[in-house]
């Protein structure tokens, strides 16, 4: 019997069929669904179709022009390329037992929406529709700002050429465009969002997994903030090796709390000294021992304790190997989902972190101030790691990483504090701590998406 | 540094303003969200004016006429429930920290909406309206039917004339109705429900709480459908007085799982016995092997596993006493917020049980297989038990629970499998273990509201 998430509970298929006009940020709410749901195991998939347009219409010259409807050619390659998109959506359903698929294109007539309907319900596929609908002009502007700069049809272009070009092709798409409409499109279960988020229309929202993608897409935000993470100070139990447990700091842990607040003021910049951020900590007393410098609020929350390891509670790793070699290999087998006797796994900590993923989604600056398994899980989310590479991670003690959500990317900086901490990161298939030579290092900056694009 | 749950983030005070003809479901959906924040320790109160009115207007005559728009007296008496209403409320706002309050009544004017805007603004107190609009008839005759047979104003008539009169209130109420309108009231936070959540209007949904709130009400479903919840069979810990663990069931506890299958047949009824179920149990052994037997689906889920006595796990009463006398009384003091060196508090559990309790309410027929503390606290949801009481009720071993959710209540029985087992009730100041005298008894079940009515 195996062990489920509350994410396990359906055996349903869904097709996220995007719908809006371009910078709509339809790309972005892509991006992220696949993330948050990736990072719950949930397999997921985006399908952009300016992404099979272009390796389609490699030749074609794409300006406004290629957008026209009455352009034969231009309607033959966007053909091609949402067909094969959705081809392809289909295999991957079958053959990788996909579970949310999102087509991101503009589907801005009801006629192309219904042969999308017919294809799904073909294929057994929930089809749910998500509409950005905008008319706030600023939002557009910022949008497309956005897109001149990260869009491949521009790469050659100047800034000013692409401005009116985009804004050329957006014409286009309006004078066909066909909103989601309540009446019309009673039988269809779709999201519609107005303005971000300042209106929703829910319709038909039936499965628990769509329930869930409504939840995450109605608390995001787009205002520009700062994430920082941080593991507590070195503590008692790192000099000696034990995992777990609730030690106090050890002398050069005080140090690293002392030195806290200096580099959150020089991460923050002499420009925005004074932006307020408030400072989330575990129940444990290191978290807050090392947070107990810091002139901000600050929250405790169960949740962002250290991963439980059961009966290995307070033992060093060569401890557990005498007395568990089984589980030990084990878990270096598969660190993710093996579950200490009487603890907790990585994936158990992941269902656990899921409503601080939410609330870190409303809020705006936030400092985690945590332990190393939980901001492993907590990094994976917001890097996109997948989830059998988090658990191997090093993170450092006395560094503080801050990340900048952008719109295709987050941006990463360490800041180390120059305070000497011992290696708490073990290699695979030894007891030994050292320094990370083949794990994923934090110091890479992974791009979410490189590729913005409207069909 | 107190402990925050996910849900003391904001300093928001809310006034649910509900808005709906009669018999649209405002007074049930008004309860749940009470129950829901309630049992997440958020401090909310239902004002129904329907009371109000009962109260103020005692010896008037109540039938349709009474609320004909063009009643003069009715119109008087109306007008005075509802300001006592919001008098109340905001008196329990200043003077009783109340975080959110519900004004259940029809609210059926843009007008009248206006005046609570009002109240609300110069008190500081964020206004959010919840209209329950529906036009399916079958669903509309469905609670009239509901009120006639709860509604205090028609306790002395006869079933006929309460339809026929009630139904007469609704038009009445109908000839003025405004219903919320996406453009006319765009500045305002408001849910709109249409037939119950096939379709559902968010508007300006701004803070945290009011996205709980959203989101749970975004769940709730009205099919008729049953819970149990069951403790695992007696296990050897049982049998040894000893907390925590995951040790196997004692012989006695599995004679319990194999007569399950028949307390679920003998509680489902002759002619429900082919009804399906899903089985949920935690991960440890004892709830697994007591589900064994059962022909039905099982899900696992960590967040079903016994509270986490950290250090005491596996001790007895009398060892802990000894261990950790002051502990062990301030366990006694406030066994609610009482946290185990390096475990949890039934707080901690309500916290991880919260997206439990949200499947719950999106599922049919399920049979929860948990622990004791987990069991207390999924009954304390359901029967509206306060939180101070939960740790203290007396919850049987091998005694089977069935609840049957219904409009204003919830149906209580118990079937005990008479197997014997020990008692695992440890009574107030004592470390012994023994049958509850002063606990609150799991036979007695309490009425959710025993008032449903509209002014």
């Amino acid at each position: 019997m195996p062990v489920y998430s509350i994410s396990h509970v359906e055996n349903v298929r869904i097709c996220v069929v995007m719908v809006g006009l371009p910078a709509r940020g339809k790309s972005l709410i892509s991006q992220k669904i696949v993330r948050y749901l990736s990072w719950l195991s949930i397999k997921s998939k985006c399908f952009n179709v300016g992404n099979y347009r272009r390796g389609i219409a490699k030749d074609a010259v794409i300006t406004a022009d290629f957008f026209d409807p009455h352009n034969p050619e231009g309607l033959h390659f966007r053909k091609q390329a949402i067909d094969a998109a959705i081809v392809d959506m289909m295999r991957w359903f079958t053959e990788e037992n996909g579970v949310v698929g999102i087509l991101d294109a503009t589907n801005s007539t009801r006629s192309r929406r219904n042969k999308i309907l017919k294809i799904c319900r073909e294929n057994y596929i929930e089809p749910m529709f998500l509409e950005s609908w905008c008319d706030d002009k600023e939002l557009i502007l910022h949008n497309i700002a956005d897109v001149k700069t990260t869009s491949p049809d521009y790469v050659t272009r100047s800034s000013e050429f692409a401005t009116k070009d985009f804004l050329k092709r957006i014409e286009l798409y309006e004078s066909i465009y066909e909103t989601l409409d309540p009446a019309k499109d009673a039988n269809l279960t779709f999201i519609k969002l107005v303005n971000v988020n300042s209106q929703i229309i829910l319709n038909r929202i039936e499965t628990y997994l769509e329930s869930r993608i409504v939840y995450y897409v109605m608390n995001l935000h787009i205002k520009p903030r700062s994430i920082w993470l941080s593991r507590h100070g070195e503590s008692q139990f790192n000099l000696t090796g034990q995992i777990g447990g609730d030690a106090d700091l050890s002398e050069r842990g005080w140090r690293y709390a002392k030195k806290l607040p200096e580099l959150v003021l020089k991460s923050l910049g002499e420009e925005h000294k004074h932006t307020n951020l408030t400072v989330w900590t575990s129940t444990l007393k290191r978290t807050q021992q090392t947070a107990s410098f810091l002139p901000y609020k600050k929250l405790q929350w169960k949740a962002l304790d250290e991963l439980d390891a059961g009966e290995c509670d307070g033992m060093t790793y060569e401890e557990i190997e005498v007395a568990f070699p089984e589980d030990f290999k084990a878990r270096d087998d598969n660190k993710y989902e093996y579950r200490y006797r009487g603890g907790e796994s990585y994936r158990d900590i992941v269902i656990r972190l899921e409503p601080i993923i939410m609330e870190l989604e409303r809020q705006e600056n936030i400092l985690i101030i945590t332990h190393q398994a939980v901001l492993r899980c907590l990094y994976a989310y917001f890097m996109n790691v997948p989830q059998e590479e988090s658990p191997w991670m090093s993170i450092p003690l006395h560094t503080l990483i801050k990340l900048e959500p952008r719109a295709y990317s987050t941006l990463v900086s360490r800041i180390k504090a120059d305070i000497p901490a011992v290696s708490t990161y073990k290699e695979k298939g030894t007891s030994q701590l050292g320094e990370s030579k083949s794990g994923v290092s934090i110091s890479k900056s992974r791009d979410l998406l490189n590729t913005n694009d409207v069909v």
